[in-house]
């Protein structure tokens, strides 16, 4: 997509919060939500600074997505002319304090699907637990992913209770208990806009037309309940307690000025054909960074801020949203406006960028320590989980997904 | 559930097609479904004989379901009486004949998870790819689940497209093409009614509570796809393009007559506490049979009737609904009104009971001989696939599933 007068760096909003060279929500970004101000009903929004402007047009983002690609640029567009400081009409009656409003679930989500689309995570996780053979023979020809749970995925701020399951060691049967290895994942996650049919599927140069925007996702893990279930079939019970999703969908046109060409393959093989096109040779990458932050209950109880844990690139993701995207209907299946699609977790290269506790605490041999005199392999009740993700570049204003937020119970 | 009125085997009903000996839907069934006849608007009906009744109280069986048990039985016991034969004052202008309605996927389905609870089928397809360790180490305590496509659920009848996907064999690198190994699967399906909240797991006691009925499954699967794409997260696009279920929703009520013991365990170890329970014990069984018809273009074309290739009893499953239900609950995964749960593959100790291609020709190594004199290892373009399912018993009036069909185009 070309960049517009939208993404025009020096534009600013008569909401002043906006205009902040640190704002997630700058007038260049203008996220979708689903907001309630007091008992009000459910409405549509966009972020601006720190304010929600009500978008009376639509009732559902599922709808708004259902139109379309182009449908959402438009309404972008005029939301942008709206919000801009030189208008002589700035629509102030429609702007809520984003304080003052609870933000829902920005979509209904039909199906949700998990990827698994970044190299130094199957890399990590798969010397872990198969020392000799860590990457899988499919790994450089399939996006692998798998089908998730939609009705546990719950909004930021959802406070996430730890699961029981069976958990099972040595030589012994297994017992039926709570989770003693509960475990974050940092996500990102791609909304789908207009629908193919049942049977058609989307060429990879239309992919980027099926998707709405992005989010982040906490794609709780409980690693022991994991180990035990998972073959032949895989992940089940020790995912579907709980995802946590930001309640912002930052649409792919304000993602526009940060594409980036995607990953280097070097002397692996190229993708297959089908999963192959130019435009994401070029611009399949984004360059968006996540964050992981964590906060305990001591630390809370003695005013420590949270620390920031692990930064990664999504640009060193292995396979580009649009190939999950085209792999996921390539058989057919149709996706539908509202289904979300996890990247699965986003490591990058250094140790740094691990985004998940099993390969930070590499499987709980190298504790995190923490600034209140705590260590942890993995999560503790009371202890918060805090995502946040931005894009930033030299020519174009820095935009943010906002934040992701989980507690475990 | 006690037996009640609903149940007497002497019942008739003044739909007169209802009290054939054979008839799939006598007064003693009344499973419910969603219809349109002509141009009118979606509707709510439960299947009498060879027609449908309107029930007018209801536009979506998703708001039946959702009201519980009690309110399905309640319904249920009210239009027992409107079709009786005794009743005074039929309601013919409500019965529409079934050959002039087109039917719909019973409920909107949330969420399809797919269950692997049948020990002879895990066994069979454990044997072909593990020979020295057919059955993994927890298949006799985990009831192996793993989470579907709601998206791709179709009504039977509609015609499924063959996918494409990535296919390896030997040394070489993958191809993208159609699939060749394109199967069945025979399944039961249960939805759910009375969602449980998220966090909050359900009891294995009130299990049934939350079992609005059953319905027949055909889980296709591209056994090719499957085999390169299945590690380490499980089946994805080998099973995404189309799932078809039967029409009608034969609820838990009706079964009630044909509740047996739960399959006898032998030596193997007993169910961890929280998949046990006196009722489950002794009435979580379903004394139901599966059917496996298959017709190919020659046959149609030379008038030769499809032919029975399997035939299974339900009760041979190695866990039962209610251990299924409370399993994928006892996390704190919530289930909600309209979620789909398949049963996994219905196979039987004979081989004449394997409810998949895979199993019933030994991976291709046994083909088919049809009447024809065509052979069939895996699904041939214009293949039909019919599943008929039924309950038996000494005591109560057969009833039946109806037809789950699909066409390979």
């Amino acid at each position: 997509m070309p960049l517009n007068e939208t993404h025009d760096p020096t534009l600013r909003s008569w909401v002043e919060s906006a205009n902040l060279p640190d704002a997630d929500f700058p007038i260049q970004n203008l996220p979708f939500c689903v907001f309630r101000h007091g008992h009000s009903a459910r409405r549509v929004g966009v972020a601006i600074g720190d304010s929600i402007l009500d978008v009376p047009d639509y009732t559902s983002l599922n709808d708004l997505a259902a139109r379309g690609r182009g449908a959402c640029s438009e309404l972008r567009m005029k939301l942008s002319r709206a919000l801009r400081a030189d208008n002589p009409y700035p629509p102030k009656a429609l702007l809520y304090p984003m304080s003052e409003c609870r933000l829902d679930l920005p979509l209904e989500i039909g199906d949700y699907s998990d990827f698994y689309a970044s190299i130094f995570h199957a890399t990590n996780v798969g010397s872990m637990f198969r020392p000799d053979n860590p990457l899988l023979p499919n790994y450089k020809y399939v996006p692998i992913g798998y089908h998730g749970r939609a009705s546990s995925v719950v909004v930021s701020g959802t406070p996430v209770r730890r699961p029981c399951g069976q958990l099972q060691s040595g030589d012994h049967p297994p017992v039926f208990e709570a989770s003693r290895q509960l475990d974050y994942e940092s996500e990102l996650g791609v909304f789908i806009c207009c629908e193919n049919r049942l049977g058609e599927p989307i060429p990879i140069e239309k992919a980027e037309d099926h998707m709405f925007g992005v989010c982040l996702v906490n794609d709780w893990s409980a690693r022991d309940i994991q180990r035990w279930e998972y073959q032949p079939l895989g992940p089940f019970l020790a995912k579907s307690f709980a995802t946590t999703i930001s309640p912002f969908v930052v649409t792919m046109d304000a993602l526009d000025p940060f594409r980036v060409p995607r990953f280097h393959r070097g002397i692996d093989p190229q993708p297959l054909a089908y999963l192959d096109c130019e435009g994401d040779r070029t611009r399949g990458g984004i360059a968006l960074t996540l964050e992981v932050w964590l906060t305990t209950g001591k630390m809370r109880a003695e005013k420590i801020e949270p620390v920031l844990v692990s930064r990664a690139g999504f640009d060193h993701m292995y396979w580009t949203l649009a190939q999950m995207v085209t792999h996921h209907a390539s058989n057919g299946c149709n996706l539908r406006p509202g289904d979300l699609l996890g990247s699965g977790t986003v490591s990058g290269p250094e140790k740094s960028a691990r985004g998940c506790l099993l390969e930070l605490t590499w499987r709980g041999t190298e504790p995190l320590r923490l600034p209140s005199g705590e260590s942890r392999t993995f999560l503790e009740d009371g202890d918060e989980v805090i995502m946040r993700g931005y894009a930033e570049s030299a020519t174009a204003r820095r935009i943010g997904l906002g934040e992701c937020r989980g507690t475990l119970v």
